[in-house]
């Protein structure tokens, strides 16, 4: 039986919302799991499973727990002889926003050969971008809102009421919907505060939303029911955290058999986009009886335990399926041969 | 005096081609610089410049010089009393390929807040997958070929001839012209030996191309001269090897004006789309007198500095004036209010 090792934390403005989702993830599975934090200041620590709660993080406490490094093969702590590896298995990447979703921590597992859960390099810099996002849409044939990437400065094209948020992040931070110009100020700050670019959106009022999870695991499409998450305009900060802590189940979104279908057909066409070895959240919009992909979640809060009935299993076929990597065996026959054609190099 | 890291090798169909590049820098440039050595798997060796030799690492008598390891600021290298950081400054990456050029060690240096010269992690994985090349181009507003991506199997509907790469590797590995059906299956083997996917674009008769470099340092574009290279139908491996290790600058390419500065103005439109803190080298067409983008190379064969006059400058104001780092402060304000607000979490 395999001992994931669940990561999470990072430097990022998801830092926190990463570590609820590490509690919620540690409160849903029963299974024996590793916890691996990352700091704010990038280092690595082994958490005791009595220390999973948030205040020992906020509160610093964290720091006199062992720390670990990244070492070719995985996380290796210091003993008394030397550097040894530590006692756990692959890694479940749940660092929300910035080194977690950015691709920095896939990279990371790539180069130093860990198997992990979680996007891969490409896709995660494709769905942490935006922008790269829409790319990624058109490319998978799924549709998506029309939009405009502004710097700051930039004269806004799109009418009223639009959506402005960063370019780069998740979580619903720096997002403000913006009715009329008088807006726009506060919208501007609150969204370039964070990046150098944001996207703008047309804002569409009432437009029904929903989540749809999953991933394709142990040869067959493992997907969770779909969500109708409850809203205010936008899901805010503290209401999306609080959201991963919940333990119930949600009712399943009534849907026309035919959208729900589309909805899960789309799913699937983003997923199969490179994000094998993750279980990604989609969200939806639904207009006009259209499905329009409205972002792609690589590593959903509390990896969306709440939207599945048998979680667990899907997490272990997950873990038996990843992607295997293709290692370059590094060869030296032009060298070889130039050196023979032209004497000495 | 900064003293700079030339980083090579990586675990990459272009491992030697960096060999033989940072061989080339190492006789260009002479400012004191560090040598480090990424080998087929993936440890970092310290090089004496005694041994900067193509046979040094073609024998694995690299393998007997000092390991490295990257740690949180750099570097660092095992001594008497522990870890210490070794004696040089920024990275300079020259690692083609896997590893360097697709994003990992932008990511790792990004990661353990390491200075450096390269393209940084969206731009690597950008310009690494030529199908998002297109998508980066298309963002720029840069005109480049028609294409289609394949999978084995798939049928391809572009007619011949057409070339057929790739789509995730550089320096002409397993690229073909297919002239007629009967080259088809040789070229699918070739393409697909190295990836799962394939880009096809249609194959120009008698197009001129043409190399620009340059980079944006120290307030000011710097640009190389715009060179046609020789070359076969396709430049191959042996080469484009040998001609990195080239010692004269070659003469600029007999442009119309007006071409020439459409070259420069769309050189500057592709560097300003993410290439920041890195010398590129664009490889373009004309094609009845416009300007289409054909590759984007984030690290070029030797960094391009044959086609400069002022080179050791250019790396130099390079190095000053590179990129920012946008460090994020994790705080705990959420968790503080949410506990406060809840009793104990």
């Amino acid at each position: 039986m395999n001992k994931p090792i669940i990561l999470f934390g990072g430097q990022s403005y998801e830092h926190e919302i990463s570590i609820v989702s590490a509690i919620a993830l540690y409160q849903a599975l029963t299974s024996q799991c590793v916890f691996v934090f990352l700091s704010g200041d990038r280092r690595f620590y082994l958490i005791d499973l009595m220390d999973m709660k948030a205040d020992y993080f906020a509160s610093g406490r964290y720091k006199k727990a062992p720390e670990l490094f990244l070492a070719r093969g995985g996380f290796v702590r210091k003993g008394f002889f030397g550097y040894a590896p530590i006692d756990g298995d692959e890694v479940v990447n749940v660092s929300h926003g910035a080194d977690g979703e950015d691709g920095k921590l896939a990279a990371l597992f790539e180069f130093y050969g860990v198997r992990y859960v979680g996007p891969r390099l490409e896709a995660s810099v494709l769905s942490f971008n935006k922008h790269y996002t829409k790319f990624l849409a058109s490319a998978a044939g799924v549709k998506t809102l029309p939009y405009e990437i502004i710097k700051r400065g930039d004269k806004i094209k799109t009418p009223c009421p639009f959506i402005l948020k960063p370019l780069r992040l998740g979580s619903s931070i720096g997002i403000s919907v913006v009715k009329s110009e008088a807006d726009l100020p506060f919208a501007l700050d609150a969204a370039f505060e964070f990046d150098n670019e944001a996207i703008v959106e047309p804002f569409i009022t009432n437009v029904r939303e929903y989540n749809l999870a999953g991933c394709f695991a142990g040869g067959e499409w493992k997907l969770s029911i779909i969500e109708e998450p409850k809203k205010r305009e936008v899901l805010d900060f503290d209401q999306k955290y609080l959201d991963f802590t919940r333990d119930k189940k949600p009712a399943a979104a009534a849907l026309p058999v035919g959208v729900a279908e589309s909805m899960r057909e789309t799913f699937k066409r983003v997923y199969n986009h490179g994000f094998a070895g993750s279980l990604i959240r989609c969200d939806f919009f639904v207009i006009d009886g259209e499905v329009v992909l409205n972002e792609i979640n690589p590593i959903p809060g509390s990896l969306a335990n709440y939207l599945f009935d048998n979680y667990e299993e899907i997490i272990n076929a997950l873990i038996a399926s990843l992607p295997e990597r293709r290692d370059i065996t590094v060869t030296y026959n032009y060298i070889h041969s130039i050196r023979s054609a032209k004497g000495k190099l």
